[in-house]
This record gives C-alpha cells, sequence and structure tokens, in this order.
C-alpha cells in the first residue's frame, strides 16, 4: 500500500514511537497524580518531560511547559481556545481556509452573540495580511487562523498576522495541524498567544494526542471541569496550569509517544523531514502537470507550502478517482470535502470535491512515481469503478 | 512494587491490550474517516467493534451500539453529558459522594442558573433512593450518581434511582469511574439515560480512552465542534451519532487496547474478576480490623462494593503513612481527597484525608498480606518518614 493520507494521520510511525508507549504501558502505568508514589511520579515526569520537548520546538520558554496543555486532539486545543476566550459581543477575524476545528466552534458562537469576520483568501488559498488587518475592530478579541491549509498546503503569513493582532491587542490563535512537526513555529516571533497542535500528524506521535499552548497573561474558560490531582478542595477548576485545563486522566502512554516522535524529529532534523517531504511534493506536481485533465489546486510550487497537494480530473468524480486509487492500485489517499467547506469554497471546489495526497517522511520518489503511474492509467484508460462507489465526504 | 492504585488507573494491563495497541500502529493506524479507502475502513471497523463490546457489556440494544461516543477519560464524558444535556432554569439532584468528575461541572453550571441539590449519603457513604425521590422538582432534569464510590467503594442503588428518574421523567446518568468492567450494569434494567465511563480502570484498556452512552431520544449540546468526516458541508455537527460528538479525530490505539481489555474481561469472566478482586477486598478488611488505630470508613464488609477501600491510623498523616507505604514498603496506593472532597465531608474526613488501597485482578492475596504486614509495622514501630514528605493531594 501506498499511503498518502497523512494529513489526516500520519502513518507508519518512527518504531521509537512504538517503543515508548510499550514502555509507557509495562513500567510506568500509573496515573500522574502530581504526587504520590514513584510510578505515579514517574509518568508524571515523562508527560512534563514531551510538554518541554514541544516547548523547545515551538520556542516556548522552558519556564512556560506548564502552559502546554495536552487534549484528545487539535479539535479539543482549539474548542479550549476558542470558546475559553472569546464571549458574546466579541469580535472574531478568521480566514476562509480554516477547517471545521475552527470553522464549526465560531459558527456555533456566532449564534451566541459573537461577532465573525472571514477574510477571504485568493483562489490559491493565499490570506493577505493586509485584509487581516483591514478586519480589526475595537472589539476583536481573537485572531484564529490556519498555518498551513490542509486542502492545498498554502502557508499563511503568521508573522505578519501576529504582528497585526499585537498591535489591536488581540490574542493570535493558530492551528498548526498541518505544520506542527514540519514547519518552523515560533510563538515568540509570531506573537501566538494560543497554538493548537496535534500530536498524530507531523509529530509523528500516536493518535489521542494533541495540546494547546496557552500564553502568558492569556486566561481562559476551561472547557471540562473534574478531576486534577490537585487542589482538591476548591469547588472549581485550580488556576494553576496546566492542572487548570485537564481534567481527568491523560493519555499517558500517547503522551510517551509522541515524546518519541519528537526525538525522533528533532534527531533526524526537521529541516531535512521538510525538505525531503517537498521534494516529494514537488515530484507529484511536476509530474501531475504533464497529466492530462488533472487540475491542482493552491500553489503550483514546492518552496514555502506543507506537503499537501490537492486535485482533480476533468470530467471525473474525485470520490471515484481515490476509490480507484484504493481499490486498483493501493493508494491510500483522501477525496472529499477534507472537513473544510470554506476552503472548497474559497478555491471554488465545493461542489466538485477534490482527491488530496499528503505525503510524510516515510514516503518515497518511487511511490510518488507509482501514483502518478496510476492517475495517467486511470486517465488514458479511462478506468472507471465497476459499481461507481469510493471515496469518502471528509 | 506492589499497585494498589487501581482506582486511578488499573496496572498492569492484560498483555493482549499491548499487543492490540502495537497490532493497530503498525497495521491499522489510518484515520477512521467514516469511508474511503482501505485502512482508514479497517480502523473504522475496529473503532465499531469495540462500540459493540462496549454495547453487550451494559446490555446496550445492538443496534445502538453508534450511541457510544468516544472521549479522552471519563471526565469528559460526564462534561458531556452533563453540559450538554443541562440549561439554565433546569434543576439536577446528585449525592453527595460524587467525584469532582460530576461536582465541579456541576458547581460550574450552578453559577449559570442551573439548580442543583446534593442528597446527603450516610456515614459509609450509602445512598437512600427515597432521598433522591424526595429531592426530585418539577423541574429535575437529570440524576447524576456515582455508580460505587471511588472513596470507599460504596454502591449506589442504581435500579431504585433509576426508576424514580423515569416516573418523574429525568434522565439518568451514572458516573460508572469505579464500576465499569467489575459491576453489573444494565442500561436497560438500570433505566440509565447517560452512562459516562473511563476505558483506562476496570476494563482494562490503556489511558486515554472512555466515554458516554447516549440513550435513545436524548439529544445533548455537543462539547466540541469540529470535522467529523461526515457531512462536512454543514455549518454546524452533524445530527446522526457518534459523529455528533466525536469531533477531530479518535484515539485509534487506545481504542483497539480497549477492545483486547474487554475481550479478556469477558473471556475470564466479569462475575469471577469481581468475586476475586472483592476476595482480596475482604482479606484487606479482615486483617486490617487486627490493627490497632487503623480506621476503615465506609462499608466493613466486602459484599456489594467495589474492590477500593479507605483508611486511616488514627494520630497518623494519612499522606505520611502513602509516602512511608511507598518508600519503605513499595506500596503504591494513593493518599487525599481522592478528587472527591464532598465525599470526605460526607465521611466526616475531609481535614484529615485518608489512604486508599485498590485492587485489579492482578493483584495477589500474598500482596494484601505484605501490605498488611507493612501497616502492622508501622503502627507497631511507630515508622515515620525523615523528612515528613509524602502522599498526594488527589
Amino acid at each position: 500500500m501506498i499511503y498518502f493520507d497523512n494529513a489526516a494521520t500520519t502513518w507508519p510511525k518512527p518504531p521509537e514511537v512504538l517503543e515508548a508507549m510499550n514502555r509507557c504501558v509495562r513500567e510506568i502505568g500509573a496515573n500522574p497524580g502530581r504526587a504520590g508514589h514513584k510510578m505515579a511520579v514517574m509518568a508524571n515526569e515523562m508527560v512534563d518531560s514531551t510538554r518541554k520537548k514541544l516547548a523547545a520546538m515551538f520556542n516556548i520558554e522552558p519556564k512556560n511547559y506548564g502552559r502546554i496543555i495536552f487534549a484528545l486532539n487539535a479539535t479539543e486545543a482549539l474548542n479550549l481556545a476558542i470558546k475559553g476566550l472569546v464571549k458574546s459581543g466579541d469580535h472574531v477575524v478568521t480566514s476562509s481556509m480554516e477547517h471545521n476545528s475552527v470553522a464549526r466552534p465560531l459558527n456555533r458562537l456566532e449564534k451566541e452573540g459573537v461577532q465573525v469576520t472571514r477574510v477571504k483568501c485568493d483562489g490559491e488559498g493565499n490570506l493577505d495580511p493586509q485584509d487581516v488587518r483591514g478586519a480589526i475592530r475595537p472589539n476583536t478579541r481573537l485572531i484564529a487562523v490556519i498555518h498551513a491549509s490542509n486542502v492545498t498546503g498554502t502557508v499563511m503569513p503568521l508573522e505578519e498576522i501576529g504582528k497585526a493582532a499585537g498591535e489591536a491587542g488581540a490574542v493570535f490563535l493558530v492551528d498548526a495541524a498541518q505544520s506542527a512537526g514540519v514547519l518552523d513555529i515560533d510563538v515568540k516571533k509570531m506573537n501566538i498567544g494560543l497554538l493548537a497542535f496535534p500530536g498524530h500528524k507531523g509529530l509523528l506521535g500516536p493518535t489521542g494526542t494533541g495540546g494547546l499552548y496557552i500564553g502568558e497573561g492569556i486566561v481562559l474558560e476551561p472547557l471540562k471541569e473534574g478531576g486534577t490531582g490537585s487542589r482538591s478542595e476548591l469547588p472549581g477548576m485550580p488556576e494553576t496550569l496546566p492542572d487548570r485545563y485537564e481534567a481527568g486522566t491523560l493519555n499517558t502512554v500517547g503522551i510517551a509517544g509522541l515524546g518519541a516522535g519528537i526525538d525522533y524529529i528533532m534527531k533526524e532534523g526537521m529541516e531535512k523531514i521538510r525538505r525531503y517531504e517537498l521534494e516529494l511534493t514537488g515530484r507529484f506536481i511536476e509530474g501531475a502537470s504533464r497529466i492530462p485533465g488533472l487540475k491542482i489546486y493552491g500553489p503550483k510550487r514546492a518552496g514555502v507550502r506543507a506537503p499537501v497537494v490537492s486535485f482533480l480530473i476533468e470530467g471525473r468524480d474525485s470520490s471515484e478517482i481515490g476509490g480507484i486509487l484504493d481499490r486498483n492500485y493501493g493508494v491510500a489517499c483522501r477525496a472529499g470535502l477534507h472537513c473544510a467547506p470554506d476552503a472548497h469554497r474559497t478555491l471554488g471546489t465545493f461542489g466538485l470535491k477534490l482527491v488530496r495526497f499528503s505525503f510524510s517522511c516515510f514516503n518515497t520518489a518511487e511511490e510518488v512515481d507509482r501514483a502518478l503511474g496510476a492517475l495517467d492509467e486511470i486517465v488514458h484508460k479511462n478506468i472507471t469503478l465497476p459499481e461507481g462507489q469510493g471515496g469518502c465526504g471528509c
């Protein structure tokens, strides 16, 4: 099988990730209770060591590692960030390229009296920071932007937007679902107040991991209340972080794996990994441009982008193409709306849907060539699915 | 080490759990997208197979397996249940033995105009169903009760409470944090509308797992909005379950492990496991009753209860006892408030705190005897910690 669905979750994981998970289950399987018996203390130290690795990766002050909150996934982190910060009467600026993990929470808040401006991106998904600046109002509390589009790989100008947010006194939230572990993220340089990231994509950790960095001075309403293992006598959540936002038992085994995933990236070098993935991306774009009727959406260059490419074959149903790739050629990709209907509206593909290839450091040039060969064959031999089934609506 | 902190999370796990997790990471590491390529379909089938096992365990209609929602932990499930159902002006009946995972969400809602009655339990933690009945008001929307106390192991009379809830037209929410996989739970017989359970305790799965069963006809406001892999074009969450309440990527690897944990219980027999754990509980209670100054709180019999026992040694600090057990004897337990300050107030131990032993099917009679020997020695030789450190505030 050729796995090109890495934007959904990366696969395979480095062997070290599984080893760390096994070790955690076998040797430090206790509940990190912020104190107590030896194994609980060991579990807590392991969790904190993963926080420290994340802090180093995102240029978060080492002393602030406790301001990294673990969650089930980036979606939970985004819900905590958005709903925890914004109140009725506040204004939010966002882009027209957002994933439903940002769009749907904002859609819900809009019904509850929050004002939302969705700044239109261009046909390649690019966001003009001047347009963001122009959308800011006196009551703008939050600017929420995806770092790299999960449909086109388009990268947003975070530094300029962060500057605008800072000048306006708004909090800057970045959805790093497609960028964490792949693109450089510097919370200081980019003035990021809230950074939501998945653990199981570019960071190469297992599913069930993700988190939110909460910048100094930012206080959120917790999304969940419950046991924290600290200040249990309080009727509400304690003020200290990370406890305030981490109710209930953490996914320690997942966090152990995530730590190993980050170690792998640090050892190999994030820049080296990115360069390799963008080489594959460029190779695919170049080869695809020679296939008649294949149209790539988003940036056509492999330069500054995430290793995600979406395309369609003119006159063909994208879901069917995805199904043929899977069934006839063993190429696993994702066809549909990619949980980002607004992005597809921006690209003009809402009704069409697209086929998405997304690459990881474990893909090879040979896999890209084989997939290109498959697409070429599908076009030239006009291959169809017998029963017309395939694809997905994600 | 002797691990008696199974009420926090069970350890060790059956080897099959780790095997299932390894297999999942290696072979079905895709994102279950409700459709799409083969590996995504396989991941989805695995997730649904765990739902089906849970449905069988809790006597949920097989056709309703999709009404079991996966979450990070039971706390998240309880937050979804409580905040998703109850609105300002509604009344909630709960008990005085609740964990902070129920108490804190209710405390928060109380500030937002929800009325809460906390029915007082007796000094052993028993809840009189007549008192619950008496607390019901015309606007009672929810009755939220812990199945078995995480402090004393006291079991609540679910069937009678469920009956009262049914007659009053209220929804019955059960917190099965200490009972799922150990005590019989029958959502039909007990008239349970909402059942929150952890995956990593009695069900023997890994951390990062838990869930909520949502009975037919009950519609909740989602706690989180985001991508669902289905009906992506909708501005809000789809109406279909489980998608409506499962935003973002699930902890597939954890859910695979949970499925294996349930298989293990089914293979061994839940009743056999329970009988064994309660034998250990009874053995401990009996032995402890011969240690001078050792006072057990909650039910003194091993009959209908969860395998959890809390105690103190008169004149001694419970945190210190916990610390001595860990450092001098290698007994891992939990001393403090156990994230249940209301329960400790009910028992009259809020200021005292308690030491908690909680047993799993992997503990042995020999371990119980060794721990009893340790306690005996601590009392008779008046052993203290050099620096007076130890225990935790959980």
